[in-house]
């Protein structure tokens, strides 16, 4: 036996086969996830995990390295979420995103870490030794939203597309600021004095950081989009680009101190209108379902570390000191929101109800960069009082938050999200509005989204596309291309039917390697990942229905005649007379 | 700039994208792949890099590292290679290659051996210090075919199927012979006396390596299809478990000493038919397009960084010992094939012609895994003399072999790899003719080939299908399903030829996710992999002209007229006739 030799790799699969197999044991109980998040799931089987092995081993097992979080598990993750992020709904809200993001962070980590200095000031408590650095470093930490728990939980709930938005984008775009408060703060803690000029160049490099990572990821979104232009010959590599690139963004923003997270999400925003057109279809199924097969791995050994780090002896435990951080967490936030809201409400239109705040400060989790950013910190003699704290904030907000917040999505009928995508006539309606909002900006001369998303457009057809895409000679225009879709999709249907009407096709004449049908591929993404047999014989009933509709509808249509307006029941009759007929 | 802290993944990234972009470079020009197999450019590039890291340090490059060779880039390619494994003719010429795999190799190693130590003996060449032990370690892992390097060259010549698994199937088999082989010799070396016992271990535990290394590839095999029960609600990591449970078997083979290629293979074969039933098309088509990927990348790495280690001052040269080498690899080859091939086709009718012998004998590649292999021996004064004799022969078989036997397998005029699928009416008739020879040896009560396979087949079904498919109660015959696939694509080209005739389909109607296109999805692998624009367009082309035959053929259809008895002349006459009757 040679254990040694092949350890590292073989510790690594099993760990991952324990998250892929925990996952696979929560779904076969389907009441189970529909109650209890997935996240909460996972924590409590590393709980498990971390009790079985400190029982076993009698010391603490051991935490997650944060070096392998910010590495290794992070990245998937966010390159997952920025692929798939909903453009249109981020831009347009993007500036209350970065208010959120930006201002809203700040403003709990001054105000979390001043009220705890508050606390620290009573005698009773004994923390009169936690100064205020500390307890803002602390509060630098506490204070940003974790993109992973938040996706975690939101996926689950099915909220309304702008309210998702708003709190997923922020706990993505808040990255920037956490690095620069928690850098800043944790190097003020090394230095004797502070002088002003530090501040300042601190407020600086919150720029130099959330720019600097934007461009970092957008040039290495528009490398990969151009690499791929070269790749006709070995469509087998494609999908390794749109890994490699991102990934090499990420790191390259980490290496120069930049936002990693808001990198990578630039990278794959950027690069994935000129990838997806220029890779085959097939590498593009490759890449979507890569993606999110390992935003979902790296999600569960997340959680299931979460849970394993939490047992064991790194906890100094301090009753008012971890309540009032829970407390302060969830109060600065509720007030953030708040507040916050009130001025964005002030500029628009489509205004923020009050259900919807309740919901983004409540769904304000902590989860693992809370985590690795307190292991990160320089040792001191109240470093596990923050460990302590933090893990009681993350369990709090997961376990609590996280369970009872679909709960109250449903009792404050929260407005979900609409269940089927937008029909053609409405996407073509949605065009035409761009270019006729875009015309009456540039008209009245105000310079809104419109104007520039039009100005951006023609950038793009004008230079970008020249320049990334591998045959711009003979763009499609994406209502064709759903046409020929939906045609093709029609054609099958009858087929399937068996109504076709030209006879048996002639499988002798070796059509299996004449056709292509990649491009039948794409479809709604959601729904193919949970495509089972069930659902086909389903859909086979439904298509069957419709196909009847249809076929009375094709020949019988007419201008001025109504479809559906005989009712179903006549059905089975009309059925009955067309057989006689052709009998 | 924070480079420390980055370094593994980001150098890792680096490498995997240089030679990415390698593959990239090489296809652009079309006419440099077709001469020089890809696996010498990549060397090539290799070599370049190598003497660049040289003459920058002044030290010798790194040389790849035997573990991360093993453990990381090995694992990828075999399992491609035992995942798309042809099994109908693996297991048809079992006996040959196993044959070739265990006498042949046996025969190599100690016909290198026992010669390369007469040189030795011969006084002016200076070699009396190298025993006939140390010979025989070097002959053990030189005598090898190497996976990798079969598959990269034999790849790009499409010859016939069966001299494919012939060379193919000897290269993954004899691992086991040489993992036995080269850990008894080294052994032996360090021991101070051998005993005859130590050599009858040595014959048993043969046995144990492979057939251990079957045993322990199945039972993962077989797991990982149980697994896969049970994936139905989280389809997302599907995909996953295929790699999982086929990396583990590898890694607990080399756990135990057994053969991982052997395990792997096994496992990859023993889990793919009921993991494609089990799994989502979709996942499946992430399964092997994954597959493909990352066995090219580790492929492309393993050439480069042969490439690369190869420059330094890792070698000893001496003439004669390094020349004398190549012969023997040859020259033992070559009659090892012939002396075999002897014995094989006395007893089968389908024989092996001269030409496919001398392919066999000319295609005995050698590769990483000797490389990896010389490089893991214990340190001794010769070492670096059978680095360099290693490093030549693998040069050698690559480039010169490598090169030339594309155009000796044009001039002898090889039979090549049939182009075209079968048709179905093929496919019925094997199937038919399996069922009959498998009645008729049970008949006569030979146990042959058919006999069993039938009783496995039987075994399967009973049995194994029961507990390893999901859906067993409803199971649809492949026919079956050809059929319904190729009704589908019928109905496709008459859509696409707008042919349809139940007037324009209804967009409206939301077609688009109540349909699902996955069982489309799968088609010719290697034809999908080259699909693009200018091939879509000349099915485009075909499909049309096809497409008149069958509306032609489909209503005129009688069983006593022939289809095509009219001149493709006649086409433009009849369609304007046919216009001028709707007019």
């Amino acid at each position: 036996l040679d254990y040694q030799h092949v350890q590292v790799p073989f510790e690594i699969t099993l760990w991952i086969m324990l998250a892929s197999l925990a996952k696979i044991g929560f779904h076969l109980y389907n009441k189970l996830p529909s109650v209890v998040p997935e996240s909460c799931l996972l924590i409590f089987v590393g709980l498990i995990m971390g009790g079985i092995i400190y029982g076993l081993n009698d010391r603490s097992p051991p935490v997650m390295d944060s070096d392998i979080f910010f590495l290794y598990l992070l990245p998937p993750i966010v390159l997952d979420a920025g692929y798939f992020m909903p453009s249109r709904p981020f831009f347009e809200n993007m500036g209350t995103i970065l208010l959120y993001a930006v201002v809203g962070t700040v403003w709990n980590v001054f105000g979390i870490g001043f009220s705890l200095y508050g606390i620290c000031q009573v005698q009773a408590f004994r923390l009169q030794d936690v100064s205020l650095l500390h307890n803002l470093l602390f509060g630098s930490l506490i204070a940003a939203v974790d993109p992973v728990a938040v996706l975690a939980v939101f996926e689950e709930i099915h909220v309304n597309e702008k309210l998702h938005i708003l709190v997923f984008g922020e706990s993505l775009l808040n990255d920037a600021v956490t690095v620069v408060l928690y850098k800043l703060f944790r190097s003020f803690c090394e230095m004797p004095t502070i002088k002003s000029v530090d501040v300042f160049a601190g407020v600086g490099k919150f720029f130099v950081v959330g720019l600097g990572g934007v461009l970092v990821g957008l040039s290495f979104g528009f490398t990969a989009a151009f690499t791929t232009r070269f790749t006709k010959d070995i469509r087998v590599i494609e999908p390794l680009f749109v890994f490699l690139y991102s990934y090499l963004s990420y790191l390259t923003a980490e290496m120069f101190h930049l936002s990693g997270i808001v990198a990578i999400i630039a990278c794959a925003m950027g690069m994935k209108r000129y990838v997806e057109a220029n890779i085959s279809l097939k590498s593009h199924t490759t890449v979507k379902y890569f993606m999110k097969m390992w935003s979902s791995v790296s999600d569960t050994l997340i959680f299931i570390f979460l849970g394993v780090s939490t047992i064991g002896e790194n906890h100094e435990w301090n009753w008012p000191y971890i309540c009032f951080t829970v407390i302060f967490c969830l109060v600065w936030r509720a007030l953030g929101v708040l507040v916050l809201t009130f001025f964005v409400n002030r500029f628009h239109v489509n205004t923020i109800t009050s259900k919807d705040q309740f919901i983004i400060a409540y769904g304000g989790l902590r989860g693992a960069i809370c985590f690795s950013l307190v292991f990160l910190l320089p040792d001191f003699h109240r470093k596990k009082l923050f460990i302590a704290a933090t893990t009681v904030v993350i369990l709090f907000t997961v376990f609590v938050q996280g369970m009872t917040i679909r709960p109250l999505v449903d009792l404050l009928a929260v407005k979900r999200k609409r269940e089927s995508a937008p029909t053609v006539g409405e996407q073509i309606h949605i065009r035409f509005l761009d270019h006729l909002l875009a015309g009456i900006e540039d008209i009245s001369g105000h310079w809104g989204q419109y104007y520039w998303k039009d100005k951006l457009e023609y950038f793009n057809s004008k230079y970008l596309q020249k320049i990334l895409l591998r045959e711009y000679d003979q763009p499609k225009s994406s209502i064709v291309l759903l046409y020929e879709k939906l045609e093709r999709k029609h054609a099958i249907e009858l087929a399937e039917a068996g109504q076709l009407g030209h006879g048996p096709p002639q499988p002798s004449l070796q059509f299996g390697f004449l056709c292509s049908n990649d491009s039948t591929v794409i479809a709604d993404q959601k729904l193919e990942d949970t495509l089972s047999p069930d659902v086909l014989n389903n859909m086979k009933e439904i298509l069957a229905r419709n196909l009847y509709r249809i076929r009375r509808m094709g020949p019988a249509y007419s201008r001025h005649t109504l479809p559906g307006e005989s009712e179903p029941t006549e059905h089975a009759q009309e059925i009955l007379i067309l057989r006689h007929k052709s009998l």
